[in-house]
């Protein structure tokens, strides 16, 4: 799991993939699997959609800090496994055969199986739409690892996974930011 | 072009596809390439992330419409373009060759040639942050359309097309919102 420039760290979150946000309330780790998540700026700052309904809530919360760890295709059925049980009576770090990696500035872990992680810091919380708002600090992507492609959430139960790639940059050049 | 439940709207953005959203400021119709948007519930509610720097903003905190139109993959140039030119010198439904429908809700103007369109209208903006929240009132799918890959931005320049689906229905059953 290499360090990459934090100024790519929005690279892994635009094009929309399924994640999971690991948290730590200090005694245990958990792990969420979520969909609902949006870039906000290249610093980079991203935007969640989550509330009181999850169990991670309250650890996010407390805590201040998570983890965005982006899984590949092969990882789908943990993924949903994840998204469909609860931390309140499951370690799901155990159940679902993830490692749990320390990072270098929160105590929510990496997730060793996945193909990037993020280190994130809670910078706000929007209470009227449950909105919280995330800085990323660091950010690493597992280059070593053969499946890249990470899957999208329809929302009904089924999955598009990343197809063909597409370039634009020559296009582009003159809008996109420092550093991509 | 077929209205959709809007119980179903969601799923158009869920999966994280770049966008087009149109906007009127009553005398004249725009354009803009949004890569940054969020579900926020089933609703659905939506949030984007803009600001003054783009030209529509104007024309969306005035009129407090929008549509969220969903192009694939054969349009990307235009959508490209869209993004890379600005509505101050530019009408970019007459240079992208982008047909204007009437909606039934809102003046901003469907796209005849994408996928899918969403009627919105802003419910708030959060200035704090630059996030705008929407909220989908009609929606309407082109299911004579053959090509149905969307794209979704990395934000480096390239995208990534849709690729296969794979559907978990069963395993995430007990999870999934009425009526999708």
């Amino acid at each position: 799991m290499k360090t990459i420039p934090i100024s790519k760290a929005f690279t892994l979150i635009e094009p929309g993939p399924v994640v999971l946000m690991t948290t730590s309330d200090g005694e245990k780790n958990n792990i969420m699997t979520l969909s609902w998540t949006m870039v906000m700026d290249f610093s980079p700052r991203f935007a969640i959609t989550t509330g009181a309904w999850n169990y991670s809530y309250h650890a996010l919360r407390n805590s201040k800090e998570c983890v965005i760890a982006i899984p590949t295709v092969d990882l789908l059925d943990q993924v949903v496994g994840v998204g469909t049980c609860s931390g309140t009576d499951t370690d799901k770090f155990e159940k679902f055969g993830f490692t749990p990696l320390k990072g270098k500035h929160v105590r929510a872990p990496l997730i060793k199986e996945c193909l990037a992680n993020i280190e994130c810091r809670v910078i706000d919380i929007v209470e009227k739409h449950s909105i919280i708002v995330l800085e990323g600090v660091e950010a690493y992507v597992d280059d070593a690892r053969e499946e890249k492609r990470t899957m999208h959430a329809i929302g009904d139960g089924s999955f598009v996974v990343d197809g063909e790639k597409l370039d634009r940059r020559e296009m582009m050049r003159a809008k996109l930011p420092e550093g991509v």
